[in-house]
């Protein structure tokens, strides 16, 4: 994808997820406080994927190494920064997570059940200052919002692509012919 | 989509969710709170999308409309019940949403918008009770993520059939021919 494209897609996954510089800055200055409980997310969000019956293929002898990213991943969530390459990576998570033909529910589900882990975490931390926790879960809805519209965005163009590949190869059309029938009015 | 088919995706789809008996019951009690105020968050939600550029061509002078469907939906989230004839609405709901060419972020941006305007609501409702506001907030996340999951679904197999119906307008073979070399080992 081109710069200018990846600022695009930022751009709009802000708008729609409500993520702006005041939800990353609260992030950012909670980090410390959540970022030692994140293995207990990570822990809770496997231990709900373990009793998924699809999930299991893309589980198998992969779990510890699989959670290592993800702590590393949610770690980030709390840190930041939310910039041009981290909007970039989760592109590649996109594309990744295409390549390894993980059904699309998985990414919108993951993030479901992350979120609803790291609410009980979040209420913790907030005693009894109801404002406080509503405005931490605000901005972590948003920062997993935002990434999760990357994130998919990238799948689904790289599924249509694999599509078209499929097609081609089933006709023995080459590409370029393909693109020049598809852009001749029929 | 068959009657089995639709049975497994929302299987499926409660456990990547989340969303069992439980928190269906916990929203069914707290409606009678809630409901007074959905109207509210439609109202941030639509304001939200206002600010939206590439959200203008699909609400144009039907601001109002989709504003009395939308309320009317929160209702059901908080009213149930989340039985197959739900889920078969949702998932027309993403064919729809393919059909007028909306883009994919919409939905999982949609989702997050409106968690995030929910989220005050229930904290006001829920006076300084912590506990009670997490499970709340985390029976309302799995809900909209168990009919998000369903929608976005649809809206991919939709995609997918429409690429395929294109492929084969460009290249003039029949959806039969197709099939038939589809399934022959090249």
């Amino acid at each position: 994808m081109e710069t200018t494209e990846i600022t695009e897609l930022v751009d709009s996954a802000r708008l729609f997820s409500g993520f702006s510089s005041a939800e990353e800055k609260l992030l950012e200055e909670v980090g410390p406080e959540v970022i030692p409980h994140l293995s207990r997310v990570t822990d809770e969000f496997y231990k709900a994927l373990s009793v998924v019956p699809k999930a299991q293929q893309f589980l198998d002898g992969r779990t510890e190494k699989l959670k290592t990213t993800h702590t590393n991943w949610l770690e980030y969530v709390f840190r930041g920064p939310y910039d041009d390459k981290y909007a970039a990576a989760m592109y590649e998570v996109g594309h990744v997570h295409f390549q390894v033909k993980l059904p699309l529910e998985f990414m919108e589900g993951g993030m479901t059940l992350i979120l609803g882990a790291l609410t009980p975490v979040i209420a913790e931390s907030c005693g009894d200052d109801m404002q406080r926790f509503t405005r931490i879960l605000c901005a972590i809805n948003a920062a997993l919002g935002f990434s999760l519209i990357i994130m998919q965005k990238s799948y689904q163009l790289s599924t249509l692509e694999g599509e078209l590949d499929n097609f081609l190869q089933v006709t023995g059309m080459s590409r370029k012919l393909f693109d020049k029938l598809s852009q001749t009015n029929l």
